[in-house]
């Protein structure tokens, strides 16, 4: 059993963080925000006063924060894990971030003897809760075998894309495909009413061949039914989608369909739908042609 | 056993009306190229000299042509099926076209004392020569209910979506999916590809999770090695999403993603590439930005 870090509690960090612990690990644990640990201290995990603690205590630490900025605070910033030359530590990010950041974040840490797995997940909080994560990484084989038991706690599928930022760069490609092909599901759904088919029916005809996908078998019902509880929030939508703009800006790549597909969310977190389910896509082209899914 | 119309010989139709003819019936067959209809003269049908013919001889007549216009020809043209009154017959039209013209058409045909069927088909030449397609209907209950044994040689999924035009507004809606799903294929193989990590891998990696959809699992393989030769052809995806946007245009409904890729096939026409399959969408978005798939 082993030492091992986690920073960043939130709605995928703490059940996560709870299934090492049932593991036998003893965590050593840190969240900007204090009350996200609280649930997990009530279990036994060790509370760090700040990121560069937890680095200082364990070997292997896994991070799962929202977003680059946060990624390269817990990593850089004040109190971070790069505050003094660590040789030996493998840190894990398993957020879903910038594959372009996520390299040179890589390169940094090396500089100081760390060595950088880039790890995001899907699967949502149910596959985080049960640890049937899908888990896509980049890096070292060397490191990956180190931290593979771990990662085998966590997820039931666990894939070496590639070097640093191949992980993330996967995730991306997951994230352009989940929402395009769930904007596609509400067009599609929104013509056939809008044409005066019941798309109940449409739907269920559709699941039978070539316009089946995942998205339309797990969101179709709630789409239908326009239940939008989260799920995954379509402010994280909006971020994923974002990080594919930005590094496909700086890779000098156009696509077309993901920047209209990111307007729309931005449309949606504008309306103040942000907390909604991803799937609420479907509001924003209900209003654009004034149109109600029924 | 029962004599039958089949009007259409195509890559589509040929199939369908030897599946019919293996089952026992009487084929009275026509196409405005004489030439399409000899591999079936040969095995039995009988050669009408249009289609007011097939109507004159048979009850039940299947139709399965291009486009809108070339079904408009077929029944109100010279030599149409609506040429003299014919109480009692039923047009089944197997075509992908317009929703909205389908619902005028079944009108005028009803004036008549025709009844009218549209009942597009999914599956491909592959479903059509097996007799495994996916068929969506809009029409009378009556009607289907005397089709339906006919119905069942050519497919194996019948779905009654609702009244007329409802089978076709469920292809429009399947054809979006199909469409936009590759689509987000590509832009997702290609972000990852030029940001350096393996489109075979991070295809795979895809597949176990919320971003796998039919066309990741038949056409990804295809997409990765630049396999265009058809299966559906581009300019067949590129009518399919013309209808859609025409009705939507008719409907009042915006359709953003539909009308980008729709341009995007046009661009791949315009390259000449109309007879690939739908795939070769791919080129296109490489085209764009200058970076080929690898």
């Amino acid at each position: 059993m082993a030492s091992l870090g986690f920073i960043g509690l939130g709605i995928m960090g703490k059940p996560m963080c709870r299934n090492l612990m049932k593991a036998g690990h003893r965590l050593y644990v840190f969240d900007a925000q204090p009350d996200a640990m609280n649930p997990v201290l009530k279990e036994g995990a060790i509370a760090c006063v700040n990121s560069r603690e937890v680095v200082e205590r364990t070997e292997v630490i896994f991070i799962i924060v929202p977003d680059t900025a946060d990624v390269e605070t817990v990593l850089f910033g004040p109190g971070g894990a790069a505050e003094r030359p660590a040789s030996g530590k493998i840190i894990v990010d398993m957020s879903s971030i910038s594959p372009i950041e996520t390299k040179e974040f890589a390169q940094r840490l090396f500089a100081l003897g760390i060595e950088m797995l880039d790890a995001p997940v899907s699967g949502g909080e149910v596959g985080a809760e049960s640890g049937t994560l899908s888990i896509m990484v980049g890096g070292k084989d060397a490191a990956l075998a180190k931290v593979r038991p771990y990662l085998d706690v966590l997820g039931t599928t666990i894939t070496h894309i590639g070097d640093h930022g191949a992980g993330q760069t996967a995730k991306v490609a997951n994230q352009i495909i989940v929402a395009l092909n769930l904007e596609a599901i509400c067009e599609a759904l929104l013509f056939a009413s809008k044409a005066g088919a019941d798309p109940v029916k449409v739907r269920k005809a559709l699941m039978g061949g070539a316009a089946n996908s995942r998205m339309l078998e797990i969101k179709g019902d709630w789409i239908l039914a326009h239940r939008f509880q989260p799920g995954f929030r379509a402010k994280h939508q909006q971020k994923d989608l974002n990080n594919a703009l930005s590094a496909a800006r700086k890779l000098g790549l156009a696509l077309p369909n993901t920047a209209t597909t990111h307007e729309l969310y931005s449309a949606l977190v504008g309306d103040g739908s942000e907390e909604l389910d991803h799937c609420a896509l479907l509001t924003a082209l209900e209003r654009l042609s004034n149109h109600r899914l029924a």
